[in-house]
């Protein structure tokens, strides 16, 4: 995956962090690997197409979904139910929108599908590429976000 | 969703793994639901775009997977690997490539992203989508399948 396509993800992930959940996110140094799989609590997935296709995940420590709910919305969670999903998926949604527009910016020009949401403790999820996947990880006060970019170019 | 575009997806699935996997599946009746959560063993998912946007998957048991495996590859499996996401995800794409032509045919044109592979005992899948989602549960000798489609149309 061309370089350049790195920084999208990574300040996009950022800026809805920072101005959805107010959570101010250090990020890693990103890497490439052949079979990804972050183990996490609860990921968005939402699948990309245009140019060239592709996956995005975002996984999230319990820790930062909690305090992004309480920033959110106004709530304290104590485990994962139909409203953390929720908001999991729009968080995702959110990432993927800012990510395109600054992939957008470098000449790609991508779609993004519905995202979906997976539980379950000690979940992992392969993205399925030709190419290798991009792994940026994230750390927190509040935790953990790791994501992860396959795109077939 | 339209209740024509429920047979693309149902017969999709049974042409690609009796093709495939030499499986021949037993579809029980499609229900419609807010929050769909298929619990299985491993699943793959595939998000899809254009007229409207939307997500897949298909969540097998292991039993059928092994079977699967099985026969495409001449491999007994005991647990799962890379080679079985990797033909999770390939049977995945397929079940996709066969249910978009048969949207087709009924005028609807959407594009497939790459598809992600999720395990994890007791993982859960939570499409989000302003409408329900269809979940077509089916039977077979080895064990269940269960596909569900998220269109936000």
């Amino acid at each position: 995956m061309d370089v350049k396509y790195i920084n999208p993800f990574l300040e996009g992930t950022m800026e809805v962090l920072r101005t959805m959940a107010g959570v101010e996110l250090a990020p890693e140094r990103p890497f490439l690997k052949k079979k990804a799989g972050a183990l996490g609590d609860i990921s968005g997935v939402i699948g990309l197409t245009g140019e060239v296709n592709g996956s995005l995940s975002v996984t999230f420590s319990f820790a930062l979904v909690r305090e992004a709910m309480r920033t959110m919305l106004g709530v304290v969670i104590s485990g994962i139910d139909d409203q953390v999903e929720d908001a999991v998926g729009e968080l995702t949604n959110m990432i993927s929108g800012q990510a395109r527009k600054g992939l957008a910016e470098e000449g790609l020009h991508l779609k993004a599908a519905l995202p979906s949401v997976v539980t379950g403790t000690g979940h992992a999820i392969c993205h399925i590429s030709p190419r290798q996947v991009l792994v940026i990880p994230f750390n927190s006060s509040h935790g953990q976000v790791v994501v992860e970019v396959s795109l077939d170019s």
